[in-house]
């Protein structure tokens, strides 16, 4: 039956062995105090609320979902309960800022946890996932006045907080909506106009909702650069009900405990946060952060139906596997059988490739606000922005696709309710769009990053993974190969892009996905040199990281292969599709 | 919004421009009557029968699904209407033997209608999905007395039947299933044992129910060799309830209108069907023709997934975008974005390729029974062996891939029920895993089928597939080449498999996935010869054929080569995969 393991023994792999971010933080004023042992009991303690709390709410509230009525929602049965011992925890403040009440602890346990809460509950971590971006929005750009009305409760989770930017006609091109906010007298706004797929716009969970609100001041130029950004609370400081209310909550695919509200703001009250006109910059200081958090949704999934499905494969019994001297009775566990296998390791590797890959964007996301020189902050900064879409459309794409293929491990009980894995692949598929469709992600590194500084910084990530493997690693020329083709496709698309403005937009998702599979080399290239060290000979866990590795370079080098031609196929333009008859 | 528009032009495109069924009908005496005309006036029938009656049940029966209560299925509302009408015009006996009832119309045309009705709703399409198959096993192998009482209903479609296979232990593998069949004194059986997965196995549409059980007799040797098969009933002949009884239904993730059964047979009154110890022989003597039909649902699933993908990318207005030229306002269609037109032309190639190679299979198995010479006969049997496992596999993974693409092309509009996407992606799930798995499909065609025979038929296939390309055809080189690298990989994993009989099973999802792709530009260059006749020239939907035909030698080749060097990586063992702990 369907179960969430939390894997913390590979979370410390990662983050003590092969990233060894206790010695990083032991050098970074920010954390000089965090000690291994803590994170490790931080890491555990999350543990525990993600498998005891939260996880058996998850299939219940799948077939509960959400209910609606007179502009109230009702969260499923337990949401309520396990979202009240998660702000009892602390858990809400864990990597905010101490200065405002938060505990101070590195990015890296943060995207430990919310992987964690993903696995558990996808629908339950959306109301609290929005929370570390509002807090960041408003520590770095509101008034303090609003500051000190709003940023303490949302660093505590006591109120929730929505990010309401998209409209019915305005989704990936933000350039285009149209709320409208009107100066008051006060100096506050007011906020006219409806936004869609709002999650958590209205909930039961908490005493009030922080929304911000993305809109339009009166003359505001057109398109992005007219866009400013607001605080609109559900009820005012007087007590008094604000005109923001919830019309209705979508029917979906997939986490269905999660409200995706329709709102409207009906000359809502609102305050600007951040300068008028640059509403997108303030939202978006936090992107890098948001981006990675809908990645770690990815991983979770993947890493949560390819554990469900290693512990099926070993229970099933199908046929005689056709592997030498492993076969025992009439019927093998389909785990011997090499199609199961083949499906196993593939999701093996890329969700342990993964993992390494992310945990160290969020690390590069606190050197970028804490590395003690200014160098240093700017090249994390810098990396970070390259990672973060790559992470996000891969590892996204990668929790759909792997969810899919463990339903196939399953078979026709897969199919059922009754396995839970059907309800993940649904899941899943969400994170996939928000956030950025994954299209968008490939455009914005491949247009916007990688082709807007004719590929300088790109060059000099690709530099900076090469480098970071050891030279005597088994696995680095076969590395440093695929980071020096990848390199020379960028160049080349750079080099090309002069001449076709489309080209980029052509190969932006190939692209990225030949990066996204040179991140996972690397990462398991590393992985195996400290795996392969001699204390850690006759070790299973290790003998299976060095598997993961082998495996990595002889089956999944083709994917990259793959990638680069399919690329480079993208030099030939694409037809026209008409809307044509087909009767 | 969500809208069937059957693919008529595109259908005869195939059936009369691209394959020339029409002079070929001519030259087989079983056909000899059917005129082109004739042809049309079915699939236009079909269409309207399809779009008009079936495709407004689609959305509302997956809302309402099946209930079930004391043994008694109700489907959703509507389709027992459908059903009828689906009867009255005679539709189930379109491609049985006139002999018997049928209309004696060739195999493709009642492909062309089951695509229809599975891109209509797939779940009632379920019900009468399996008719052609029961008529086949009982046409070939019931005695004189059971085709007297059964087949002519069956054919009518006045009862509806079922093939009672799985068991919860025995999926893939039938030899585990330990139904037991006990002879009674008047010659039939008495059936013990509880089925799984049984689609219809209990509904509200017919009178009665036949159906097709695999049960053991005392005695029978172990495995599937003592497997038969027996016909059992839902009423007796003298109007008594049979005991066999539906125990409960199934929770799915899609097709919710169709009820997935728990069947109980406590001492069900049966009778035998073919040879003792021989069900699985006259159960797989319809098997070309099942998976075809489910290779059909896949298609349908992608085919109209494209369809409304485009109809959609052409309303929705988002960002300008960086086609030269065609870009018009402040926002274009994302038609015109690259992402999309590389999502949509991917499809269209995909889809119509598909359909080309499975419309041939369908005459292939006409000409299976129908050709003139003993040798013509064999030989199309042989093709359609090796083809359907492909198109069953291929097909259907595209089936929920494409969908889930055309979801991607909604965004988040596409993740809600409103839309209709969602539901195709969770439909389209299952054909994957019914009918064999489609890692199942691979073992047959590759292990079972190429390796078996030291690779002569797979050889002789793809010399015909090569001489059925023009030799001036634009695309015939590059045709030629991929059917040329496929011949050596095929031959090369038949050598190698003699000192390695695990390696089959290693690449066969790759050479399966292989085989299919190169079967996809064998298509295109055939269909890109017959759209650059000069009578063509000028006409939009010929030009769309040749921009396809492109599009798939440039854009699709890359991913043949992929298959290729990923089925040679399995030349390299998988490691073992432990049932380790995480924590």
């Amino acid at each position: 039956m369907w179960h969430y393991d939390a894997p913390l023994r590979d979370m410390r792999y990662v983050i003590e062995d092969v990233l060894g971010l206790p010695a990083q933080w032991a050098a970074l004023p920010a954390f000089a105090e965090l000690d291994a042992d803590t994170a490790r009991q931080v890491l555990e303690e999350a543990a525990r609320f993600a498998t005891e709390v939260l996880a058996p709410t998850n299939a219940p509230g799948d077939l509960e979902g959400c209910s609606f009525a007179d502009g109230e929602v009702r969260t499923p049965r337990g949401f309520k309960e396990a979202y009240r011992a998660f702000v009892e925890a602390g858990w809400p403040a864990l990597a905010c800022d101490p200065a405002v009440g938060g505990q101070g602890l590195p990015q890296v346990l943060n995207a430990a946890l919310y992987e964690m809460l993903a696995a558990a509950n996808h629908a339950w971590t959306m109301y609290p996932g929005l929370l570390h971006g509002a807090y960041e929005c408003l520590h770095l750009h509101a008034s303090d006045e609003l500051k000190q009305r709003y940023l303490g409760k949302v660093v505590s989770g006591e109120w929730l907080s929505t990010m309401c930017l998209t409209e019915a006609h305005a989704g990936s091109d933000l350039g285009l909506l149209s709320t409208r906010a009107t100066p008051a007298d006060d100096g506050s706004y007011r906020l006219k106009g409806t936004k869609i797929f709002i999650s958590g716009g209205e909930q039961d969970l908490t005493d009030n909702i922080v929304h911000l609100v993305l809109a339009r001041l009166p003359d505001a130029p057109a398109g992005t650069k007219g866009i400013s950004l607001f605080l609109a609370p559900k009820f005012l400081p007087d007590g008094s009900r604000n005109a923001a209310r919830c019309d209705g909550i979508e029917k979906k695919m997939g986490i269905k405990g999660s409200a995706t509200c329709v709102m409207s703001f009906d000359n809502a009250t609102g305050w600007l946060v951040g300068e008028a006109n640059r509403g997108l910059q303030a939202m978006f200081a936090m992107m890098n952060a948001a981006r990675l958090h809908v990645a770690l949704q990815g991983l979770a999934h993947a890493q949560n139906a390819h554990r469900n499905a290693v512990v099926y494969a070993h229970e099933r019994l199908q046929s005689r596997a056709p592997v030498r001297g492993e076969s025992k009775g009439s019927a093998d566990p389909i785990v011997l059988h090499p199609a199961m296998r083949r499906t196993l390791l593939r999701q093996r590797v890329l969700v342990e490739g993964a993992r390494l890959i992310a945990y160290e964007a969020a690390h590069l996301i606190d050197l970028a606000e804490h590395a003690a020189d200014a160098s240093g902050r700017e090249r994390a900064q810098e990396q970070a922005a390259l990672l973060t879409p790559v992470l996000k459309s891969f590892l996204t794409d990668n929790g759909f696709a792997l969810a899919s293929d463990a339903l196939q491990v399953f078979g026709g009980h897969g199919y059922t309710h009754d396995w839970g894995i059907e309800q993940c692949v649904r899941d899943a598929r969400i994170a996939m769009i928000y956030e950025g469709t994954n299209q968008i992600q490939a455009i914005d590194l491949v247009v916007r990053k990688l082709a807007a500084d004719g590929g300088r910084k790109f060059a000099a990530w690709l530099e900076a993974l090469a480098a970071a493997v050891p030279a005597q690693a088994r696995h680095a020329a076969a590395t440093l190969g695929q980071l020096r083709r990848l390199g020379e496709l960028a160049a080349d698309v750079v080099t090309a892009s002069r001449g076709d403005a489309e080209l980029p937009f052509r190969v932006a998702d190939d692209l990225l996905r030949a990066t996204a599979l040179a991140l996972i080399a690397q990462a398991w290239a590393r992985a195996d040199a400290v795996s392969s060290r001699p204390e850690h000979e006759g070790d299973a866990f290790h003998a299976a990281k060095r598997d993961s590795a082998a495996h990595c370079f002889a089956h999944l080098a083709p994917e990259f292969e793959h990638a680069l031609a399919q690329a480079r196929a993208g030099w030939m333009p694409f037809a026209p599709v008409a809307l044509a008859e087909t009767a």
